[in-house]
Protein backbone atom coordinates (compact mmCIF):
# COMPACT_ATOMS: atom_id res chain seq x y z
CA UNK A 1 0.00 0.00 0.00
CA UNK A 2 1.35 3.86 -0.66
CA UNK A 3 2.61 5.51 2.32
CA UNK A 4 1.17 8.61 3.79
CA UNK A 5 2.21 12.03 4.22
CA UNK A 6 3.87 13.10 7.67
CA UNK A 7 0.65 15.30 7.98
CA UNK A 8 -2.27 13.59 7.97
CA UNK A 9 -4.56 13.95 11.02
CA UNK A 10 -5.32 10.00 11.53
CA UNK A 11 -1.64 10.02 12.15
CA UNK A 12 -0.58 12.65 13.68
CA UNK A 13 -3.87 13.22 15.98
CA UNK A 14 -5.78 9.71 15.20
CA UNK A 15 -8.61 11.89 13.71
CA UNK A 16 -10.47 8.96 11.83
CA UNK A 17 -12.26 5.49 11.59
CA UNK A 18 -11.34 2.42 10.65
CA UNK A 19 -13.15 -1.27 9.66
CA UNK A 20 -12.14 -4.56 10.08
CA UNK A 21 -13.63 -6.87 7.53
CA UNK A 22 -13.47 -10.55 7.61
CA UNK A 23 -12.61 -12.11 3.95
CA UNK A 24 -13.73 -15.58 2.96
CA UNK A 25 -12.58 -16.82 -0.50
CA UNK A 26 -12.74 -13.48 -1.20
CA UNK A 27 -15.84 -11.91 -0.30
CA UNK A 28 -15.85 -9.62 2.08
CA UNK A 29 -18.26 -10.61 5.12
CA UNK A 30 -21.15 -8.31 6.37
CA UNK A 31 -19.69 -5.29 4.50
CA UNK A 32 -22.72 -3.64 3.97
CA UNK A 33 -22.82 -3.58 7.74
CA UNK A 34 -19.46 -2.05 8.08
CA UNK A 35 -19.56 0.53 5.65
CA UNK A 36 -22.87 2.04 6.85
CA UNK A 37 -20.91 2.05 10.35
CA UNK A 38 -18.18 3.76 8.88
CA UNK A 39 -20.60 6.45 7.25
CA UNK A 40 -22.42 7.18 10.76
CA UNK A 41 -19.12 7.48 12.46
CA UNK A 42 -17.72 9.82 10.27
CA UNK A 43 -21.15 12.10 10.54
CA UNK A 44 -20.33 11.69 14.19
CA UNK A 45 -16.88 13.01 13.86
CA UNK A 46 -17.84 15.99 11.66
CA UNK A 47 -15.85 14.66 8.86
CA UNK A 48 -17.50 14.47 5.23
CA UNK A 49 -19.49 11.37 3.95
CA UNK A 50 -16.94 8.65 2.56
CA UNK A 51 -16.93 7.92 -0.88
CA UNK A 52 -17.95 3.88 -0.06
CA UNK A 53 -18.16 2.99 -4.03
CA UNK A 54 -14.17 3.96 -3.76
CA UNK A 55 -14.43 2.01 -0.23
CA UNK A 56 -15.93 -0.86 -1.99
CA UNK A 57 -13.28 -1.03 -5.06
CA UNK A 58 -10.54 -0.87 -2.34
CA UNK A 59 -11.19 -3.30 -0.25
CA UNK A 60 -12.19 -5.47 -3.01
CA UNK A 61 -8.74 -5.21 -4.05
CA UNK A 62 -7.18 -5.96 -0.78
CA UNK A 63 -9.27 -9.33 -0.05
CA UNK A 64 -6.84 -11.77 -1.02
CA UNK A 65 -8.74 -15.39 -2.01
CA UNK A 66 -7.89 -17.26 0.99
CA UNK A 67 -9.74 -18.74 3.95
CA UNK A 68 -9.55 -16.14 6.60
CA UNK A 69 -8.08 -12.70 5.43
CA UNK A 70 -8.54 -9.67 7.64
CA UNK A 71 -9.46 -7.07 5.34
CA UNK A 72 -8.81 -2.99 6.50
CA UNK A 73 -9.99 -0.08 5.63
CA UNK A 74 -8.59 2.97 7.32
CA UNK A 75 -9.98 6.33 6.37
CA UNK A 76 -8.17 9.61 7.68
CA UNK A 77 -9.20 13.28 7.83
CA UNK A 78 -6.73 13.57 5.44
CA UNK A 79 -4.06 16.60 5.49
CA UNK A 80 -4.05 19.80 6.60
CA UNK A 81 -5.75 22.16 9.27
CA UNK A 82 -3.49 24.03 11.82
CA UNK A 83 -2.85 21.81 15.10
CA UNK A 84 -6.44 19.97 16.22
CA UNK A 85 -8.43 22.24 14.20
CA UNK A 86 -9.08 20.98 11.04
CA UNK A 87 -9.17 22.42 7.38
CA UNK A 88 -12.33 24.07 6.33
CA UNK A 89 -12.68 21.60 3.83
CA UNK A 90 -10.90 18.37 4.84
CA UNK A 91 -10.73 15.77 2.46
CA UNK A 92 -10.83 12.03 3.47
CA UNK A 93 -7.59 9.55 2.97
CA UNK A 94 -8.73 5.97 2.71
CA UNK A 95 -6.34 2.97 3.05
CA UNK A 96 -6.93 -0.77 2.19
CA UNK A 97 -4.81 -3.51 3.75
CA UNK A 98 -4.90 -7.23 4.37
CA UNK A 99 -3.85 -9.79 6.81
CA UNK A 100 -4.70 -13.70 7.63
CA UNK A 101 -7.07 -14.02 9.87
CA UNK A 102 -6.29 -17.19 11.89
CA UNK A 103 -9.31 -18.24 14.50
CA UNK A 104 -7.55 -18.10 18.04
CA UNK A 105 -6.70 -21.35 19.73
CA UNK A 106 -9.97 -22.18 22.45
CA UNK A 107 -11.39 -20.07 24.36
CA UNK A 108 -10.74 -16.57 26.05
CA UNK A 109 -9.04 -15.89 29.17
CA UNK A 110 -10.13 -12.60 30.92
CA UNK A 111 -8.36 -10.06 33.04
CA UNK A 112 -9.96 -6.91 34.22
CA UNK A 113 -8.13 -3.77 32.92
CA UNK A 114 -7.33 -0.56 34.73
CA UNK A 115 -7.69 1.09 32.02
CA UNK A 116 -10.96 2.39 31.45
CA UNK A 117 -13.52 2.94 28.65
CA UNK A 118 -14.53 6.84 28.29
CA UNK A 119 -18.24 6.63 28.33
CA UNK A 120 -17.83 10.90 27.97
CA UNK A 121 -16.16 10.75 24.81
CA UNK A 122 -18.33 9.57 21.06
CA UNK A 123 -15.21 8.13 20.03
CA UNK A 124 -15.66 5.31 22.91
CA UNK A 125 -18.83 4.20 20.56
CA UNK A 126 -17.05 3.99 17.37
CA UNK A 127 -13.37 2.24 16.13
CA UNK A 128 -11.56 5.33 15.90
CA UNK A 129 -7.88 5.45 14.75
CA UNK A 130 -7.33 7.39 18.43
CA UNK A 131 -7.17 3.34 19.55
CA UNK A 132 -4.34 3.52 22.00
CA UNK A 133 -6.46 2.61 25.14
CA UNK A 134 -7.48 -0.86 23.58
CA UNK A 135 -3.55 -0.97 23.12
CA UNK A 136 -2.63 -0.62 26.46
CA UNK A 137 -5.23 -2.99 27.79
CA UNK A 138 -4.71 -5.80 25.73
CA UNK A 139 -1.29 -5.72 26.82
CA UNK A 140 -1.70 -5.17 30.27
CA UNK A 141 -4.03 -8.67 30.32
CA UNK A 142 -1.52 -10.75 28.23
CA UNK A 143 0.99 -8.97 31.19
CA UNK A 144 -1.41 -11.11 33.79
CA UNK A 145 -1.49 -13.90 31.40
CA UNK A 146 -4.67 -13.48 29.84
CA UNK A 147 -5.58 -13.65 26.34
CA UNK A 148 -8.00 -10.86 26.32
CA UNK A 149 -9.10 -8.09 28.14
CA UNK A 150 -12.28 -6.52 30.24
CA UNK A 151 -12.62 -3.15 30.22
CA UNK A 152 -15.06 -1.61 32.76
CA UNK A 153 -16.12 2.08 32.01
CA UNK A 154 -14.90 5.05 34.43
CA UNK A 155 -18.31 4.58 36.73
CA UNK A 156 -17.26 0.59 37.14
CA UNK A 157 -19.65 -1.02 35.20
CA UNK A 158 -19.08 -3.83 32.33
CA UNK A 159 -18.21 -2.77 29.12
CA UNK A 160 -16.07 -5.01 26.40
CA UNK A 161 -13.11 -6.53 25.47
CA UNK A 162 -10.27 -4.54 23.98
CA UNK A 163 -11.24 -6.13 20.66
CA UNK A 164 -14.54 -7.46 21.15
CA UNK A 165 -17.76 -7.06 22.55
CA UNK A 166 -18.96 -9.08 25.26
CA UNK A 167 -22.28 -11.18 26.41
CA UNK A 168 -22.89 -12.91 29.23
CA UNK A 169 -25.87 -15.72 29.72
CA UNK A 170 -28.02 -15.79 33.39
CA UNK A 171 -31.47 -17.95 33.31
CA UNK A 172 -31.69 -18.71 29.32
CA UNK A 173 -31.05 -14.70 28.72
CA UNK A 174 -28.37 -12.55 26.76
CA UNK A 175 -27.02 -9.47 28.54
CA UNK A 176 -24.65 -7.38 27.34
CA UNK A 177 -23.44 -3.99 28.05
CA UNK A 178 -25.07 -1.23 26.45
CA UNK A 179 -23.75 1.23 24.01
CA UNK A 180 -23.61 4.07 26.48
CA UNK A 181 -21.26 2.52 28.82
CA UNK A 182 -18.40 3.09 26.34
CA UNK A 183 -18.86 0.22 23.55
CA UNK A 184 -18.34 -0.24 20.13
CA UNK A 185 -21.39 -0.62 18.43
CA UNK A 186 -19.86 -4.11 16.87
CA UNK A 187 -21.50 -5.69 13.44
CA UNK A 188 -21.23 -8.90 15.21
CA UNK A 189 -22.85 -7.45 18.25
CA UNK A 190 -25.57 -6.63 16.31
CA UNK A 191 -25.67 -9.97 14.66
CA UNK A 192 -25.91 -11.71 17.53
CA UNK A 193 -28.94 -10.06 18.69
CA UNK A 194 -30.90 -10.62 15.39
CA UNK A 195 -30.20 -14.52 15.70
CA UNK A 196 -31.27 -14.28 19.37
CA UNK A 197 -34.31 -12.13 18.45
CA UNK A 198 -35.17 -14.79 15.96
CA UNK A 199 -34.79 -17.84 17.91
CA UNK A 200 -36.77 -16.24 20.89
CA UNK A 201 -33.89 -15.77 23.36
CA UNK A 202 -34.20 -12.68 25.19
CA UNK A 203 -31.57 -9.64 25.05
CA UNK A 204 -31.08 -6.81 27.59
CA UNK A 205 -28.40 -4.11 27.21
CA UNK A 206 -27.79 -3.51 30.71
CA UNK A 207 -25.32 -1.15 33.21
CA UNK A 208 -23.94 -3.76 34.84
CA UNK A 209 -21.31 -4.52 37.32
CA UNK A 210 -18.58 -7.45 35.86
CA UNK A 211 -20.07 -9.58 38.89
CA UNK A 212 -22.73 -10.17 37.00
CA UNK A 213 -20.26 -12.02 34.11
CA UNK A 214 -18.64 -13.98 37.21
CA UNK A 215 -22.21 -14.65 38.41
CA UNK A 216 -23.80 -15.72 35.18
CA UNK A 217 -23.89 -19.38 33.28
CA UNK A 218 -21.25 -18.78 31.38
CA UNK A 219 -20.20 -15.78 28.65
CA UNK A 220 -18.90 -14.72 25.12
CA UNK A 221 -16.81 -12.32 23.17
CA UNK A 222 -17.91 -11.60 19.57
CA UNK A 223 -15.92 -9.52 16.81
CA UNK A 224 -16.38 -9.76 12.96
CA UNK A 225 -13.07 -11.79 13.01
CA UNK A 226 -13.57 -14.48 14.68
CA UNK A 227 -17.22 -14.39 15.57
CA UNK A 228 -18.54 -15.81 18.61
CA UNK A 229 -15.70 -16.63 20.95
CA UNK A 230 -16.73 -18.52 24.34
CA UNK A 231 -14.77 -17.14 27.76
CA UNK A 232 -13.60 -19.60 30.15
CA UNK A 233 -12.25 -17.63 32.64
CA UNK A 234 -12.26 -14.19 34.40
CA UNK A 235 -9.62 -13.13 36.46
CA UNK A 236 -8.62 -16.48 36.96
CA UNK A 237 -11.95 -17.19 38.15
CA UNK A 238 -13.71 -19.96 35.72
CA UNK A 239 -17.39 -19.57 34.26
CA UNK A 240 -20.08 -21.80 32.68
CA UNK A 241 -20.24 -23.32 29.58
CA UNK A 242 -23.92 -22.41 28.90
CA UNK A 243 -24.90 -24.83 25.97
CA UNK A 244 -26.05 -21.42 24.23
CA UNK A 245 -22.57 -20.33 23.70
CA UNK A 246 -22.03 -23.35 21.38
CA UNK A 247 -25.60 -22.78 19.92
CA UNK A 248 -24.76 -18.74 19.26
CA UNK A 249 -21.55 -19.87 17.23
CA UNK A 250 -22.86 -22.47 15.44
CA UNK A 251 -25.47 -19.77 13.85
CA UNK A 252 -22.92 -17.24 13.08
CA UNK A 253 -20.56 -20.18 11.48
CA UNK A 254 -23.86 -21.43 9.77
CA UNK A 255 -24.44 -18.60 8.37
CA UNK A 256 -20.79 -17.88 6.85
CA UNK A 257 -20.34 -15.13 9.20
CA UNK A 258 -17.33 -16.24 11.07
CA UNK B 1 9.45 15.00 5.96
CA UNK B 2 9.49 11.15 4.29
CA UNK B 3 6.16 9.83 4.35
CA UNK B 4 5.30 6.97 6.51
CA UNK B 5 4.43 3.59 6.17
CA UNK B 6 0.48 2.43 6.10
CA UNK B 7 1.26 -0.36 8.34
CA UNK B 8 2.80 2.43 11.01
CA UNK B 9 0.77 1.81 14.49
CA UNK B 10 1.12 5.55 15.08
CA UNK B 11 -1.55 6.08 12.00
CA UNK B 12 -3.46 2.59 12.67
CA UNK B 13 -3.65 2.96 16.60
CA UNK B 14 -2.35 6.24 17.51
CA UNK B 15 0.33 3.79 19.33
CA UNK B 16 2.66 6.80 20.42
CA UNK B 17 3.52 10.32 21.27
CA UNK B 18 4.61 13.62 20.52
CA UNK B 19 5.68 16.85 21.83
CA UNK B 20 5.59 20.35 20.05
CA UNK B 21 8.60 22.50 21.36
CA UNK B 22 8.55 26.36 20.63
CA UNK B 23 11.53 27.32 18.24
CA UNK B 24 12.80 30.80 18.43
CA UNK B 25 15.57 31.72 15.92
CA UNK B 26 16.37 28.28 15.81
CA UNK B 27 16.68 27.61 19.03
CA UNK B 28 14.20 24.52 20.79
CA UNK B 29 12.82 26.36 24.00
CA UNK B 30 12.40 24.14 27.16
CA UNK B 31 13.66 20.97 24.53
CA UNK B 32 15.51 19.37 27.93
CA UNK B 33 11.69 19.12 29.58
CA UNK B 34 10.02 18.01 26.04
CA UNK B 35 12.29 15.40 25.83
CA UNK B 36 12.40 14.03 29.46
CA UNK B 37 8.71 13.78 29.05
CA UNK B 38 8.72 12.07 26.38
CA UNK B 39 10.71 9.11 27.85
CA UNK B 40 8.50 9.08 30.73
CA UNK B 41 5.73 8.42 28.57
CA UNK B 42 7.09 5.81 26.25
CA UNK B 43 7.91 3.85 29.42
CA UNK B 44 4.04 4.55 30.98
CA UNK B 45 2.79 3.06 27.68
CA UNK B 46 5.74 0.11 27.66
CA UNK B 47 7.61 1.28 24.72
CA UNK B 48 11.17 1.30 24.35
CA UNK B 49 13.39 4.14 25.11
CA UNK B 50 13.35 6.49 22.34
CA UNK B 51 17.23 7.55 21.18
CA UNK B 52 16.94 11.51 22.79
CA UNK B 53 20.18 12.21 20.60
CA UNK B 54 18.15 11.19 17.46
CA UNK B 55 15.03 13.32 18.22
CA UNK B 56 17.62 16.43 19.09
CA UNK B 57 19.03 15.98 15.41
CA UNK B 58 15.90 15.85 14.04
CA UNK B 59 14.24 19.04 15.98
CA UNK B 60 17.62 21.12 15.17
CA UNK B 61 16.68 20.02 11.33
CA UNK B 62 13.18 21.03 11.12
CA UNK B 63 13.58 24.44 13.22
CA UNK B 64 14.01 26.99 10.63
CA UNK B 65 15.31 29.99 11.39
CA UNK B 66 12.20 32.65 12.37
CA UNK B 67 10.18 34.36 15.51
CA UNK B 68 8.16 32.13 16.02
CA UNK B 69 8.31 28.27 14.59
CA UNK B 70 6.29 25.33 16.27
CA UNK B 71 8.64 22.01 15.89
CA UNK B 72 6.61 18.52 16.50
CA UNK B 73 8.54 15.53 17.00
CA UNK B 74 5.90 12.48 17.01
CA UNK B 75 7.18 8.54 17.92
CA UNK B 76 5.43 5.87 16.70
CA UNK B 77 5.33 2.73 18.07
CA UNK B 78 6.71 1.64 14.34
CA UNK B 79 5.40 -1.01 11.78
CA UNK B 80 4.49 -4.44 12.70
CA UNK B 81 2.78 -6.74 15.74
CA UNK B 82 -0.90 -8.45 14.95
CA UNK B 83 -3.78 -6.23 15.32
CA UNK B 84 -3.30 -4.38 18.65
CA UNK B 85 -0.86 -6.33 20.45
CA UNK B 86 2.77 -4.66 19.48
CA UNK B 87 5.37 -6.92 18.06
CA UNK B 88 8.07 -8.48 20.80
CA UNK B 89 10.66 -5.80 20.04
CA UNK B 90 8.90 -2.56 18.54
CA UNK B 91 11.54 -0.16 16.78
CA UNK B 92 10.32 3.27 17.40
CA UNK B 93 9.68 6.00 14.22
CA UNK B 94 10.32 8.87 15.03
CA UNK B 95 9.26 12.20 12.53
CA UNK B 96 9.74 16.22 13.38
CA UNK B 97 7.82 18.52 11.41
CA UNK B 98 7.46 22.52 11.61
CA UNK B 99 4.75 24.76 11.40
CA UNK B 100 4.65 28.59 11.71
CA UNK B 101 3.27 29.53 15.04
CA UNK B 102 2.06 32.67 15.57
CA UNK B 103 0.46 34.00 19.10
CA UNK B 104 -3.15 34.02 19.13
CA UNK B 105 -4.99 36.91 18.90
CA UNK B 106 -6.31 38.43 22.24
CA UNK B 107 -7.55 36.99 25.28
CA UNK B 108 -9.40 33.30 25.39
CA UNK B 109 -13.36 32.62 25.06
CA UNK B 110 -14.05 29.36 26.51
CA UNK B 111 -16.87 26.84 26.01
CA UNK B 112 -17.58 23.63 28.04
CA UNK B 113 -16.93 20.81 25.97
CA UNK B 114 -19.28 17.83 26.38
CA UNK B 115 -16.60 15.74 25.32
CA UNK B 116 -14.99 13.84 28.79
CA UNK B 117 -11.14 13.59 29.90
CA UNK B 118 -10.95 9.88 30.34
CA UNK B 119 -8.76 9.96 33.69
CA UNK B 120 -9.20 5.84 34.00
CA UNK B 121 -6.70 5.96 31.16
CA UNK B 122 -2.81 7.11 31.13
CA UNK B 123 -3.43 8.34 27.76
CA UNK B 124 -5.10 11.28 29.90
CA UNK B 125 -1.84 12.38 31.19
CA UNK B 126 0.65 11.91 28.30
CA UNK B 127 0.69 13.40 24.97
CA UNK B 128 -0.40 10.47 22.41
CA UNK B 129 -1.63 10.21 18.79
CA UNK B 130 -5.10 9.30 20.11
CA UNK B 131 -6.11 12.63 20.20
CA UNK B 132 -9.22 12.53 18.60
CA UNK B 133 -10.68 13.94 21.80
CA UNK B 134 -8.70 16.86 22.04
CA UNK B 135 -9.82 17.70 18.33
CA UNK B 136 -13.82 17.03 19.18
CA UNK B 137 -13.67 19.44 21.59
CA UNK B 138 -12.07 21.80 19.98
CA UNK B 139 -14.12 21.43 17.09
CA UNK B 140 -16.92 21.74 19.66
CA UNK B 141 -15.88 24.85 20.92
CA UNK B 142 -15.89 26.76 17.59
CA UNK B 143 -19.35 25.50 16.88
CA UNK B 144 -20.15 27.58 20.29
CA UNK B 145 -18.36 30.81 18.70
CA UNK B 146 -15.32 30.39 21.18
CA UNK B 147 -11.71 29.58 20.79
CA UNK B 148 -10.96 27.09 22.56
CA UNK B 149 -12.76 23.95 24.84
CA UNK B 150 -13.00 23.20 28.93
CA UNK B 151 -12.76 19.63 29.29
CA UNK B 152 -14.28 18.40 31.89
CA UNK B 153 -13.30 14.51 33.22
CA UNK B 154 -15.93 12.15 33.73
CA UNK B 155 -16.49 12.73 37.16
CA UNK B 156 -17.24 16.32 36.33
CA UNK B 157 -14.02 17.78 37.78
CA UNK B 158 -12.15 20.56 35.80
CA UNK B 159 -9.43 19.38 33.77
CA UNK B 160 -8.04 21.50 31.26
CA UNK B 161 -8.03 22.94 27.46
CA UNK B 162 -8.31 20.90 24.30
CA UNK B 163 -4.48 22.09 23.99
CA UNK B 164 -3.70 24.05 27.18
CA UNK B 165 -3.55 23.80 31.01
CA UNK B 166 -5.69 25.91 33.18
CA UNK B 167 -4.96 28.04 36.14
CA UNK B 168 -7.47 30.07 38.01
CA UNK B 169 -6.97 32.71 40.78
CA UNK B 170 -8.70 33.41 43.87
CA UNK B 171 -7.52 35.69 46.69
CA UNK B 172 -4.23 35.75 45.23
CA UNK B 173 -3.73 31.81 45.28
CA UNK B 174 -3.05 30.41 42.14
CA UNK B 175 -5.38 26.57 41.22
CA UNK B 176 -4.85 24.24 38.51
CA UNK B 177 -6.50 20.74 37.93
CA UNK B 178 -4.10 17.70 39.51
CA UNK B 179 -2.95 15.09 37.14
CA UNK B 180 -5.33 12.70 38.17
CA UNK B 181 -8.15 14.79 37.22
CA UNK B 182 -7.23 13.02 33.50
CA UNK B 183 -4.78 16.18 32.69
CA UNK B 184 -1.51 16.30 30.65
CA UNK B 185 1.72 17.02 32.52
CA UNK B 186 1.96 20.47 30.75
CA UNK B 187 5.59 21.54 30.42
CA UNK B 188 4.34 25.01 30.64
CA UNK B 189 2.42 24.03 33.44
CA UNK B 190 5.47 23.07 35.43
CA UNK B 191 7.14 26.47 34.31
CA UNK B 192 4.07 28.54 36.07
CA UNK B 193 4.14 26.79 39.09
CA UNK B 194 8.16 27.32 39.36
CA UNK B 195 7.76 30.71 38.95
CA UNK B 196 5.00 31.08 41.62
CA UNK B 197 7.42 29.09 43.98
CA UNK B 198 9.81 31.70 43.43
CA UNK B 199 7.45 34.48 43.45
CA UNK B 200 5.61 33.07 46.85
CA UNK B 201 2.41 32.76 45.36
CA UNK B 202 0.50 29.67 46.69
CA UNK B 203 -0.34 26.84 44.10
CA UNK B 204 -2.99 24.58 44.31
CA UNK B 205 -3.61 21.14 42.82
CA UNK B 206 -7.37 20.26 42.97
CA UNK B 207 -9.96 18.44 41.64
CA UNK B 208 -12.73 21.11 41.69
CA UNK B 209 -16.28 21.93 39.90
CA UNK B 210 -15.87 24.19 37.06
CA UNK B 211 -18.05 26.82 39.08
CA UNK B 212 -14.53 27.14 41.01
CA UNK B 213 -13.41 28.91 37.36
CA UNK B 214 -16.55 31.29 37.23
CA UNK B 215 -16.22 32.46 40.73
CA UNK B 216 -12.55 32.89 40.42
CA UNK B 217 -10.54 36.70 40.45
CA UNK B 218 -9.23 35.57 36.79
CA UNK B 219 -8.36 32.62 34.77
CA UNK B 220 -5.47 31.86 32.18
CA UNK B 221 -4.03 29.26 29.96
CA UNK B 222 -1.15 27.63 29.48
CA UNK B 223 1.16 25.59 26.76
CA UNK B 224 4.28 25.28 25.25
CA UNK B 225 3.69 27.43 22.23
CA UNK B 226 1.97 30.12 23.91
CA UNK B 227 3.21 30.98 26.85
CA UNK B 228 0.21 32.41 29.64
CA UNK B 229 -3.20 33.15 27.81
CA UNK B 230 -5.24 34.85 30.02
CA UNK B 231 -8.98 33.81 29.62
CA UNK B 232 -11.84 36.25 29.25
CA UNK B 233 -14.93 34.19 29.04
CA UNK B 234 -16.32 31.00 30.05
CA UNK B 235 -19.80 29.77 28.61
CA UNK B 236 -20.72 33.53 27.50
CA UNK B 237 -19.66 34.77 31.62
CA UNK B 238 -17.28 37.26 31.59
CA UNK B 239 -14.02 36.98 33.74
CA UNK B 240 -12.08 39.03 36.37
CA UNK B 241 -8.30 40.24 35.21
CA UNK B 242 -6.60 39.28 38.56
CA UNK B 243 -3.23 41.58 37.75
CA UNK B 244 -1.71 38.09 38.58
CA UNK B 245 -2.38 36.68 35.21
CA UNK B 246 -0.61 39.47 33.27
CA UNK B 247 2.61 39.02 35.53
CA UNK B 248 3.09 35.72 35.32
CA UNK B 249 2.42 36.36 31.53
CA UNK B 250 5.43 38.97 31.78
CA UNK B 251 7.57 36.26 33.39
CA UNK B 252 6.74 33.93 31.04
CA UNK B 253 7.91 36.37 28.16
CA UNK B 254 10.94 37.98 30.21
CA UNK B 255 12.19 34.32 30.72
CA UNK B 256 12.47 34.12 26.63
CA UNK B 257 10.11 31.53 27.50
CA UNK B 258 7.10 32.10 24.74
Amino acid sequence: MPPVPSDDRGLTLGDGLFETVLAKGGALVLLDAHLARLARGCAELGLPAPDLDAARVLMAQAAEPGPRIAVRLTVTAGSGGRGVDRPAAPALRMIATSAPAPLPEGPARLATSTVRRNAGSPASRLKTLAYLDNVLARREARAAGADEALMLNGAGEAACAAVANIFWIKGGRLFTPALDCGVLAGVMRAEVMAIAGRRGVEVREVRSSPAAILEADGAFLTSSLVGVRPVCELDGVGLGEDPLIEAFGAAVRDAGLA
